[in-house]
């Protein structure tokens, strides 16, 4: 199950940048039910830049740590890996992932620091490294600047399609194109919970400007995103600047293009994200909570996330109910200091459902119930505070959530 | 479905204390599916001492404002209604609620402000206050002593069973009887979500001291344990002393049977809130979170909700899967500020799953599987920072847990 309406489009090539993906049987099915790509590599350019953003759970994956150690230098390859995590696996996780680079470094003919790992799975099993490393070759045959959509299939976990989106633009005259693909189905919350995105141009952006697009796209984009309010050991998030288009570089934010792919970015970063709550586990709605007037951005976040996060919520998006008090509980129990709950507005879509704190007057079971029918929903709340406005974007919670959580491991 | 082994036993009479309860239709079915009790009375002998803990929520409930504001006084009664929780309400509701106390207040001959309403169940509807008050001289007409367990399921909302307990003890020569009965089935979590609770005995304890007693009680008992992280707009747990035993009034902490009917009330309290977590709606498994050696105790008790609120956990905890990689992920994103992820162990029952942040060299998937399979899992977390430890309680996730809530309206 899915939200319909966020398919992926036809994905653009992007000067500078290669996609090869192989089956090398990760998880270890046997027989191997489905042959599959589970192994991915991406190959930029010499010279190209490369920012990441990570996930902050205490418990990060081996891959997660080597490429923190990674980034900033020369890196010219992405290799990853669905269908085991190489989580919790301490020194021998490390040397898996080590291995992975050293494996892919021998290919590429770069050092093993230039190759940054990823995995994406089951946590706590040890990574097989041998089978991954025997594929790298294969995959490393199939590279090609037309491979996004493989590379986006070839990614996923419990994800029921691949996410991926483009986007162009003119600077300086050249055609820029920007390119991203993204997984996750579940497990997504703030601080990049168990996702993976990938989002490469063409454009030539120098290391620390692209690090700070890169920082506040996520912001607005993976981290205002959640599903089940799990955040996991392995989420990542990277942008790649090739300079293949041949356009000249940015380098502040004082240029006069740096606001233009920017803005741009985040575009693409925003509908990544969004096409991961579409596909969250089991999701059936997609749903924007919007608070406003807040006294403190913070606090507009913890009131959107409370509601988020609800799952008698969830449950009754799932079920098509208005069921509003959910929806008041939730914000009640935000932790909010000194809300005062009798000047609390909420809408449902533009049906005013609270007001002031109790039922709107004006408010009818047949029209909340008419927004509750749609795929899309946005629950709008004034807090009367102040002017500080959030939005985070989430699911509801259904039958098959459960049984696709219950059941992953088997 | 609830687990099984928290079967209600049989509940002694407290002197001091009857109840009564009839069926009023307050959920207004047409035609009524099953007449149930939905309104139940407990009447207090003149002089009893009255406390009370009240949810956080800031969208407290009507009834709930009343009874803050009548605590302290010479409450003689509690007319308590179920399918309704007037909440969100508005002046409306504050006005139906009083009109309730002062209805209860004529029958009883006392004042208004000597009767204390509670209400349980759909949050925004009217409620229906004259069915209410029409039914409550038949409520009356049943006041008994013995009618502990008819009051017990006419509080009950979604629960599948009735909850109560009832403990005795000699308090200088005399017996002294504390009976406690509960509802809530889902909604539970820290401050008293969505639970109601009453506590009676035959001692003889000053009010401050008594509120004090419930505070703490309430503390290590209906503020430890979560279903689904949501707080109720209605929550409320009281505890009353008639003095029915005749017994000595105990009114200081240094009276040398203040430890005794301390212990003895929060044995209580504990066994009606875990109760309530064995029938969490849909629950299959009634699962204890130890964390130890955590450096504050604050800390240790993030820890404990970060995994019990883990929808990843929990589902897994439903499919009987010891899927220890989401246990771990759950304490990383708790929140602990410098957590060394190489230091923790986690216990499932008595098998070690994790040894310094990796998979434990003796775990095997059998062992943990064995422990899953129970019904009472305990899942011990030891952090290596100090001596805080803290127990939370909570159930798992399963199908049923989404079709109770998403139908709980229709």
């Amino acid at each position: 199950m899915a939200v319909a309406g966020f398919e992926i489009p036809a994905l653009l090539p992007v000067k500078g940048c290669q996609l090869g993906a192989t089956f090398a049987d990760i998880k270890g099915v046997k027989p191997a039910k489905v042959v599959r790509d589970d192994v991915v590599v991406l190959r930029f350019a010499p010279g190209s830049s490369v920012a990441g953003v990570f996930t902050k759970n205490a418990f990060c994956a081996a891959p997660v740590t080597l490429c923190r150690e990674y980034l900033g230098g020369a890196v010219e390859a992405f290799v990853i890996n669905a269908g085991n995590a190489n989580a919790c696996t301490g020194d021998q996780g490390l040397s898996h992932a080590k291995q992975t680079c050293q494996a892919a470094a021998d290919i590429a003919g770069v050092k093993p620091h230039q190759i940054m790992p990823f995995s994406t799975g089951v946590i706590g099993e040890p990574l097989p490294v041998s089978r991954l490393t025997t594929a790298l070759p294969k995959a490393w045959e199939t590279l090609s600047e037309d491979n996004w959509l493989r590379a986006a299939r070839g990614i996923m976990t419990t994800d029921t399609r691949p996410k991926g989106v483009s986007k162009t633009l003119i600077i300086d005259g050249k055609t820029v194109t920007i390119t991203g693909i993204s997984k996750g189905a579940g497990m997504i919350k703030p601080n990049m919970a168990t996702m993976l995105g990938y989002v490469v141009t063409d454009a030539t952006i120098a290391q620390p400007l692209l690090q700070s697009i890169l920082s506040r796209a996520a912001d607005k984009s993976f981290n205002r995103i959640t599903v089940d309010g799990d955040t996991s050991t392995n989420d990542s998030c990277m942008l790649v600047a090739t300079g293949g288009s041949g356009c000249a570089e940015i380098a502040s934010e004082d240029d006069a293009n740096y606001p233009v792919i920017a803005q741009a970015i985040t575009e693409v970063l925003m509908q990544l994200a969004h096409a991961i709550v579409a596909d969250a586990e089991g999701a059936t709605k997609f749903v924007a909570i919007n608070v406003q007037q807040g006294e403190t951005s913070k606090e507009s976040l913890r009131v959107a996330y409370a509601v988020a996060h609800s799952p008698l919520v969830k449950t009754a998006l799932f079920a098509c109910d208005p069921n509003w008090g959910r929806i008041v509980a939730a914000i009640g129990y935000a932790g909010v200091q000194g809300l005062d709950a009798s000047k609390v507005n909420v809408f449902l879509g533009d049906v005013q459902i609270v007001a002031n704190g109790a039922r709107a007057a004006s408010y009818t079971e047949e029209a909340g119930q008419k927004v509750m029918d749609q795929d899309r929903i946005t629950i709008t709340i004034e807090l009367a505070r102040g002017s500080a406005e959030e939005t985070v974007w989430t699911s509801d919670f259904s039958h098959e959530y459960v049984t696709i959580n219950a059941e992953y491991r088997s």
